[in-house]
Protein backbone atom coordinates (compact mmCIF):
# COMPACT_ATOMS: atom_id res chain seq x y z
CA UNK A 1 0.00 0.00 0.00
CA UNK A 2 1.20 3.61 -0.92
CA UNK A 3 0.56 6.55 0.78
CA UNK A 4 1.91 8.63 -1.88
CA UNK A 5 0.09 11.92 -2.87
CA UNK A 6 0.26 14.35 -6.21
CA UNK A 7 -1.11 17.82 -5.43
CA UNK A 8 -3.19 18.87 -9.10
CA UNK A 9 -3.06 22.44 -9.40
CA UNK A 10 -6.10 23.65 -11.67
CA UNK A 11 -7.58 26.37 -12.97
CA UNK A 12 -10.99 26.10 -14.81
CA UNK A 13 -9.87 28.65 -18.07
CA UNK A 14 -7.01 26.46 -18.76
CA UNK A 15 -7.40 24.42 -21.86
CA UNK A 16 -4.69 21.75 -20.82
CA UNK A 17 -5.77 21.19 -17.22
CA UNK A 18 -9.36 19.93 -19.08
CA UNK A 19 -7.79 16.84 -20.43
CA UNK A 20 -5.52 16.94 -17.06
CA UNK A 21 -8.75 17.05 -14.51
CA UNK A 22 -10.75 14.39 -16.93
CA UNK A 23 -7.78 11.77 -16.67
CA UNK A 24 -6.23 11.98 -13.31
CA UNK A 25 -8.19 10.04 -11.35
CA UNK A 26 -8.00 6.65 -13.07
CA UNK A 27 -4.31 7.21 -13.51
CA UNK A 28 -3.82 7.97 -10.10
CA UNK A 29 -6.01 4.82 -9.27
CA UNK A 30 -3.97 2.58 -11.42
CA UNK A 31 -0.53 4.31 -9.73
CA UNK A 32 -1.77 4.03 -6.21
CA UNK A 33 -1.84 8.02 -5.71
CA UNK A 34 -4.19 10.01 -4.23
CA UNK A 35 -5.10 13.45 -5.17
CA UNK A 36 -5.00 16.70 -3.63
CA UNK A 37 -7.25 18.68 -5.78
CA UNK A 38 -5.67 22.27 -5.57
CA UNK A 39 -7.99 25.12 -7.04
CA UNK A 40 -6.22 28.38 -7.97
CA UNK A 41 -6.00 31.54 -10.34
CA UNK A 42 -3.62 31.92 -13.31
CA UNK A 43 -4.91 35.27 -14.10
CA UNK A 44 -3.12 37.55 -11.18
CA UNK A 45 0.21 35.37 -12.03
CA UNK A 46 -0.11 36.10 -15.55
CA UNK A 47 -0.48 39.97 -14.70
CA UNK A 48 2.78 39.59 -12.47
CA UNK A 49 4.56 38.19 -15.86
CA UNK A 50 2.92 42.05 -17.26
CA UNK A 51 0.18 39.25 -19.17
CA UNK A 52 -3.16 40.61 -19.24
CA UNK A 53 -4.48 38.02 -21.55
CA UNK A 54 -3.34 34.37 -22.16
CA UNK A 55 -0.26 33.90 -23.84
CA UNK A 56 -2.62 31.85 -26.12
CA UNK A 57 -4.12 35.49 -27.10
CA UNK A 58 -1.06 37.30 -26.50
CA UNK A 59 1.42 35.23 -28.62
CA UNK A 60 -1.27 33.71 -31.80
CA UNK A 61 1.18 31.40 -33.62
CA UNK A 62 1.33 30.06 -29.82
CA UNK A 63 -2.69 29.90 -29.72
CA UNK A 64 -3.51 28.63 -33.42
CA UNK A 65 -1.07 25.39 -32.30
CA UNK A 66 -2.69 24.97 -28.77
CA UNK A 67 -6.52 24.76 -30.11
CA UNK A 68 -5.17 22.22 -32.49
CA UNK A 69 -3.23 20.16 -30.74
CA UNK A 70 -5.77 20.35 -27.58
CA UNK A 71 -7.79 18.97 -30.43
CA UNK A 72 -5.34 16.36 -30.91
CA UNK A 73 -5.31 15.14 -27.07
CA UNK A 74 -8.94 15.60 -26.73
CA UNK A 75 -9.51 13.13 -29.80
CA UNK A 76 -6.75 10.98 -28.55
CA UNK A 77 -7.94 9.98 -24.96
CA UNK A 78 -11.72 9.92 -26.56
CA UNK A 79 -12.87 13.53 -24.63
CA UNK A 80 -15.81 15.37 -26.63
CA UNK A 81 -14.07 19.30 -27.18
CA UNK A 82 -16.07 21.96 -28.46
CA UNK A 83 -13.48 25.49 -28.75
CA UNK A 84 -15.22 27.87 -26.59
CA UNK A 85 -16.70 31.01 -28.31
CA UNK A 86 -14.94 32.89 -25.34
CA UNK A 87 -11.03 32.28 -23.78
CA UNK A 88 -10.55 32.50 -21.24
CA UNK A 89 -13.35 32.17 -19.77
CA UNK A 90 -13.74 33.87 -16.08
CA UNK A 91 -13.42 31.38 -13.74
CA UNK A 92 -13.73 33.17 -10.39
CA UNK A 93 -17.23 32.26 -9.45
CA UNK A 94 -16.15 28.26 -10.21
CA UNK A 95 -13.26 28.54 -8.44
CA UNK A 96 -14.07 30.25 -5.09
CA UNK A 97 -16.78 27.21 -5.37
CA UNK A 98 -14.17 24.35 -5.54
CA UNK A 99 -12.45 26.51 -2.75
CA UNK A 100 -15.15 25.74 -0.35
CA UNK A 101 -15.94 22.33 -1.72
CA UNK A 102 -11.87 21.47 -0.65
CA UNK A 103 -12.09 17.86 0.59
CA UNK A 104 -15.48 16.83 -0.48
CA UNK A 105 -15.86 13.34 -1.65
CA UNK A 106 -17.70 15.02 -4.87
CA UNK A 107 -15.57 17.64 -5.29
CA UNK A 108 -13.86 16.24 -7.99
CA UNK A 109 -17.05 15.68 -9.65
CA UNK A 110 -17.58 18.96 -9.68
CA UNK A 111 -14.60 20.14 -11.28
CA UNK A 112 -14.67 17.54 -13.95
CA UNK A 113 -18.63 18.89 -14.62
CA UNK A 114 -17.21 22.54 -15.21
CA UNK A 115 -14.42 21.48 -17.30
CA UNK A 116 -16.96 19.68 -19.44
CA UNK A 117 -19.08 23.08 -19.51
CA UNK A 118 -16.61 25.08 -20.67
CA UNK A 119 -14.50 22.90 -23.25
CA UNK A 120 -17.53 20.07 -24.81
CA UNK A 121 -20.49 22.02 -24.12
CA UNK A 122 -19.83 25.79 -24.67
CA UNK A 123 -21.69 27.16 -21.77
CA UNK A 124 -20.57 30.19 -20.23
CA UNK A 125 -18.93 29.04 -16.48
CA UNK A 126 -18.93 32.51 -15.18
CA UNK A 127 -22.73 32.80 -14.66
CA UNK A 128 -23.97 31.41 -11.38
CA UNK A 129 -26.41 29.34 -13.95
CA UNK A 130 -23.59 27.15 -14.86
CA UNK A 131 -22.17 26.47 -11.44
CA UNK A 132 -25.28 25.56 -9.73
CA UNK A 133 -25.61 22.79 -12.49
CA UNK A 134 -22.19 21.92 -11.78
CA UNK A 135 -22.69 21.46 -8.70
CA UNK A 136 -26.70 19.56 -8.89
CA UNK A 137 -24.56 17.49 -11.74
CA UNK A 138 -22.35 16.11 -8.32
CA UNK A 139 -25.49 15.58 -6.44
CA UNK A 140 -25.22 18.76 -4.15
CA UNK A 141 -27.42 21.56 -3.40
CA UNK A 142 -26.41 24.53 -5.42
CA UNK A 143 -27.95 27.45 -2.97
CA UNK A 144 -26.02 26.35 -0.18
CA UNK A 145 -22.63 25.89 -1.43
CA UNK A 146 -23.35 29.48 -3.89
CA UNK A 147 -23.82 31.18 -0.85
CA UNK A 148 -21.06 29.36 1.18
CA UNK A 149 -18.60 30.53 -2.20
CA UNK A 150 -18.73 33.91 -2.20
CA UNK A 151 -19.97 34.48 1.65
CA UNK A 152 -16.93 37.57 2.39
CA UNK A 153 -15.40 35.01 5.29
CA UNK A 154 -14.75 32.18 2.14
CA UNK A 155 -13.23 34.71 -0.46
CA UNK A 156 -9.49 34.48 0.85
CA UNK A 157 -9.32 30.91 0.18
CA UNK A 158 -9.10 31.51 -3.55
CA UNK A 159 -6.48 34.37 -2.84
CA UNK A 160 -4.44 32.06 -0.50
CA UNK A 161 -4.60 29.56 -2.63
CA UNK A 162 -2.86 31.17 -5.48
CA UNK A 163 -0.29 32.80 -3.38
CA UNK A 164 0.45 29.09 -2.48
CA UNK A 165 0.61 28.43 -5.61
CA UNK A 166 3.50 31.06 -6.90
CA UNK A 167 5.08 30.68 -3.29
CA UNK A 168 5.27 26.74 -4.77
CA UNK A 169 6.68 28.29 -8.04
CA UNK A 170 4.29 27.23 -10.08
CA UNK A 171 3.55 29.50 -13.14
CA UNK A 172 1.19 27.59 -15.33
CA UNK A 173 -1.70 24.64 -15.59
CA UNK A 174 -2.51 22.15 -14.87
CA UNK A 175 0.57 21.71 -12.52
CA UNK A 176 1.57 19.12 -10.24
CA UNK A 177 3.45 18.38 -6.95
CA UNK A 178 5.13 15.29 -5.48
CA UNK A 179 6.95 16.12 -2.52
CA UNK A 180 9.34 19.02 -3.57
CA UNK A 181 9.42 17.85 -7.33
CA UNK A 182 6.75 20.01 -10.16
CA UNK A 183 5.51 19.11 -13.41
CA UNK A 184 3.74 21.63 -15.64
CA UNK A 185 1.76 20.56 -18.65
CA UNK A 186 -0.60 17.94 -18.99
CA UNK A 187 2.17 15.70 -20.96
CA UNK A 188 3.87 15.19 -17.47
CA UNK A 189 0.98 13.79 -15.49
CA UNK A 190 2.29 10.02 -16.03
CA UNK A 191 5.58 11.17 -15.15
CA UNK A 192 4.47 13.11 -11.97
CA UNK A 193 2.48 10.10 -10.55
CA UNK A 194 5.48 7.80 -11.17
CA UNK A 195 8.01 10.06 -9.51
CA UNK A 196 7.57 8.63 -5.82
CA UNK A 197 8.07 5.27 -7.22
CA UNK A 198 10.87 5.88 -9.06
CA UNK A 199 12.24 7.87 -5.97
CA UNK A 200 11.43 6.29 -3.12
CA UNK B 1 8.64 -0.28 -46.53
CA UNK B 2 7.56 3.47 -44.91
CA UNK B 3 8.33 6.59 -47.12
CA UNK B 4 6.64 8.66 -44.02
CA UNK B 5 9.52 11.70 -43.20
CA UNK B 6 9.22 13.97 -40.09
CA UNK B 7 11.05 17.81 -40.41
CA UNK B 8 13.02 18.15 -37.50
CA UNK B 9 13.15 22.14 -36.74
CA UNK B 10 16.27 22.58 -33.97
CA UNK B 11 17.45 26.21 -32.28
CA UNK B 12 21.28 24.95 -31.17
CA UNK B 13 20.79 27.49 -27.85
CA UNK B 14 17.17 25.86 -26.89
CA UNK B 15 17.66 23.58 -24.43
CA UNK B 16 14.77 21.23 -24.96
CA UNK B 17 16.26 21.00 -28.53
CA UNK B 18 19.38 18.86 -26.94
CA UNK B 19 17.90 15.78 -25.73
CA UNK B 20 15.63 15.90 -28.79
CA UNK B 21 18.38 15.98 -31.14
CA UNK B 22 20.15 13.41 -28.91
CA UNK B 23 17.26 10.62 -29.16
CA UNK B 24 14.67 11.09 -32.63
CA UNK B 25 17.61 9.20 -35.01
CA UNK B 26 17.20 5.90 -32.97
CA UNK B 27 13.58 6.51 -32.47
CA UNK B 28 12.78 7.64 -36.26
CA UNK B 29 14.68 4.71 -37.09
CA UNK B 30 12.38 2.30 -34.69
CA UNK B 31 9.61 4.21 -36.26
CA UNK B 32 10.54 3.73 -40.18
CA UNK B 33 10.45 7.36 -40.53
CA UNK B 34 13.23 9.69 -42.48
CA UNK B 35 14.19 13.00 -40.35
CA UNK B 36 14.51 15.82 -42.31
CA UNK B 37 17.17 17.95 -40.23
CA UNK B 38 15.75 21.99 -40.30
CA UNK B 39 18.05 24.21 -38.01
CA UNK B 40 16.95 27.86 -37.63
CA UNK B 41 16.49 30.81 -35.29
CA UNK B 42 14.53 31.49 -32.26
CA UNK B 43 16.41 35.14 -32.02
CA UNK B 44 13.68 36.64 -34.42
CA UNK B 45 10.97 35.04 -33.49
CA UNK B 46 10.98 35.43 -30.34
CA UNK B 47 11.52 39.42 -31.32
CA UNK B 48 8.58 39.45 -33.14
CA UNK B 49 6.67 38.51 -30.03
CA UNK B 50 8.42 41.58 -28.14
CA UNK B 51 10.91 39.51 -26.16
CA UNK B 52 14.51 40.64 -26.46
CA UNK B 53 15.86 36.91 -24.64
CA UNK B 54 14.63 33.88 -23.81
CA UNK B 55 11.24 33.49 -22.07
CA UNK B 56 13.15 31.31 -19.23
CA UNK B 57 15.59 34.67 -18.97
CA UNK B 58 12.42 36.71 -19.08
CA UNK B 59 9.78 34.50 -16.46
CA UNK B 60 12.46 33.67 -13.56
CA UNK B 61 9.57 30.88 -12.24
CA UNK B 62 9.34 29.09 -15.62
CA UNK B 63 13.20 29.11 -16.16
CA UNK B 64 13.65 27.77 -12.67
CA UNK B 65 11.19 25.12 -13.73
CA UNK B 66 12.71 24.41 -17.20
CA UNK B 67 16.55 23.82 -15.80
CA UNK B 68 15.64 21.41 -13.51
CA UNK B 69 12.94 19.43 -15.57
CA UNK B 70 15.77 19.68 -18.07
CA UNK B 71 18.11 18.03 -15.70
CA UNK B 72 15.14 15.11 -14.96
CA UNK B 73 15.13 14.74 -19.02
CA UNK B 74 18.31 13.98 -19.17
CA UNK B 75 18.86 11.33 -16.22
CA UNK B 76 15.63 9.56 -17.74
CA UNK B 77 17.08 9.31 -20.69
CA UNK B 78 20.84 8.83 -19.72
CA UNK B 79 21.72 12.12 -21.73
CA UNK B 80 25.33 14.41 -19.55
CA UNK B 81 23.90 17.54 -18.47
CA UNK B 82 25.61 20.45 -17.63
CA UNK B 83 23.78 23.42 -17.30
CA UNK B 84 25.55 26.55 -19.14
CA UNK B 85 26.83 29.71 -17.44
CA UNK B 86 25.72 31.55 -20.32
CA UNK B 87 22.12 31.38 -21.95
CA UNK B 88 21.22 31.75 -24.40
CA UNK B 89 24.71 31.36 -26.20
CA UNK B 90 24.76 33.14 -29.52
CA UNK B 91 23.68 30.00 -31.85
CA UNK B 92 24.51 31.97 -35.15
CA UNK B 93 27.96 30.45 -36.75
CA UNK B 94 26.62 26.85 -35.61
CA UNK B 95 23.09 27.82 -37.10
CA UNK B 96 24.93 28.93 -40.17
CA UNK B 97 27.18 25.86 -40.42
CA UNK B 98 24.39 23.42 -40.21
CA UNK B 99 22.50 25.21 -43.10
CA UNK B 100 25.25 24.90 -45.63
CA UNK B 101 25.54 20.76 -44.22
CA UNK B 102 22.09 20.05 -44.76
CA UNK B 103 21.17 16.85 -46.59
CA UNK B 104 25.31 16.12 -45.52
CA UNK B 105 25.25 12.34 -44.32
CA UNK B 106 27.74 13.82 -41.48
CA UNK B 107 24.49 16.32 -40.66
CA UNK B 108 23.37 14.91 -37.31
CA UNK B 109 26.84 13.94 -35.90
CA UNK B 110 28.05 17.88 -36.31
CA UNK B 111 24.16 18.76 -34.87
CA UNK B 112 24.84 16.65 -31.91
CA UNK B 113 28.60 17.48 -31.31
CA UNK B 114 26.98 21.10 -30.76
CA UNK B 115 24.61 20.29 -28.57
CA UNK B 116 26.93 18.20 -26.55
CA UNK B 117 29.51 21.41 -26.25
CA UNK B 118 26.48 23.52 -25.36
CA UNK B 119 24.27 21.49 -22.74
CA UNK B 120 27.11 18.95 -21.49
CA UNK B 121 30.60 20.59 -21.86
CA UNK B 122 30.47 24.11 -21.22
CA UNK B 123 31.66 24.86 -24.27
CA UNK B 124 31.14 28.71 -25.73
CA UNK B 125 29.21 27.28 -29.25
CA UNK B 126 29.56 31.53 -30.73
CA UNK B 127 33.16 30.83 -30.81
CA UNK B 128 34.79 29.40 -34.49
CA UNK B 129 37.49 27.10 -32.17
CA UNK B 130 34.24 24.76 -30.86
CA UNK B 131 32.59 24.79 -34.41
CA UNK B 132 35.29 23.96 -35.92
CA UNK B 133 36.18 20.85 -32.99
CA UNK B 134 32.24 20.17 -33.74
CA UNK B 135 33.13 19.80 -37.57
CA UNK B 136 36.38 17.80 -36.79
CA UNK B 137 34.20 15.25 -34.58
CA UNK B 138 32.17 14.49 -37.68
CA UNK B 139 35.16 13.57 -39.69
CA UNK B 140 35.13 17.08 -41.73
CA UNK B 141 37.55 19.78 -42.63
CA UNK B 142 36.99 22.51 -40.52
CA UNK B 143 37.90 25.32 -42.31
CA UNK B 144 36.67 24.98 -45.45
CA UNK B 145 32.76 24.10 -43.92
CA UNK B 146 33.62 27.45 -41.89
CA UNK B 147 34.63 29.36 -44.98
CA UNK B 148 31.23 28.14 -46.57
CA UNK B 149 28.93 28.35 -43.61
CA UNK B 150 30.30 32.57 -44.10
CA UNK B 151 30.37 32.94 -47.26
CA UNK B 152 28.11 35.83 -48.56
CA UNK B 153 26.19 33.84 -50.84
CA UNK B 154 25.35 31.25 -48.13
CA UNK B 155 24.47 33.74 -45.29
CA UNK B 156 20.79 34.15 -46.36
CA UNK B 157 20.72 30.50 -46.20
CA UNK B 158 19.84 30.70 -42.41
CA UNK B 159 17.26 33.38 -42.75
CA UNK B 160 15.62 31.71 -45.51
CA UNK B 161 15.45 28.55 -42.92
CA UNK B 162 13.69 31.26 -40.02
CA UNK B 163 11.29 32.62 -42.28
CA UNK B 164 10.01 29.20 -43.62
CA UNK B 165 9.93 28.06 -39.87
CA UNK B 166 7.43 30.83 -38.90
CA UNK B 167 5.71 30.49 -42.33
CA UNK B 168 4.95 26.96 -41.06
CA UNK B 169 3.59 28.30 -37.86
CA UNK B 170 6.74 27.45 -35.57
CA UNK B 171 7.02 29.35 -32.46
CA UNK B 172 9.54 27.50 -30.40
CA UNK B 173 11.81 24.70 -30.54
CA UNK B 174 12.34 22.32 -30.91
CA UNK B 175 9.29 21.48 -33.46
CA UNK B 176 8.44 18.83 -35.62
CA UNK B 177 6.53 18.54 -38.38
CA UNK B 178 4.34 15.56 -40.04
CA UNK B 179 2.69 16.45 -43.61
CA UNK B 180 0.98 19.23 -42.35
CA UNK B 181 0.60 18.72 -38.42
CA UNK B 182 2.79 20.66 -36.05
CA UNK B 183 3.86 19.38 -32.88
CA UNK B 184 5.84 21.52 -30.24
CA UNK B 185 8.44 20.35 -27.65
CA UNK B 186 10.76 17.35 -26.74
CA UNK B 187 7.99 15.64 -25.39
CA UNK B 188 6.05 15.26 -28.36
CA UNK B 189 8.90 13.14 -30.24
CA UNK B 190 7.06 9.92 -29.96
CA UNK B 191 3.62 11.59 -31.03
CA UNK B 192 4.99 13.01 -33.93
CA UNK B 193 7.04 10.27 -34.94
CA UNK B 194 3.35 8.52 -34.80
CA UNK B 195 1.34 10.46 -36.77
CA UNK B 196 1.86 9.56 -40.56
CA UNK B 197 1.28 5.84 -39.11
CA UNK B 198 -1.79 6.39 -37.18
CA UNK B 199 -3.29 8.43 -39.99
CA UNK B 200 -2.39 6.86 -43.15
Amino acid sequence: MSSARLQFWFEFASTYSYPAAMRIEALARDAGVGIDWEPFLLGPIFQGQGWNDSPFNLYPAKGHYMWRDLQRVCERHGLPFRRPAIFPQRSLLAARTACVAKGESWMPDFVRAIYRANFAEGADISSPETVAACLRSARQDPDGWLARAQAPEHKSLLREQTDRAVALGIFGAPSFISGEELFWGHDRIEEALAWHRERP
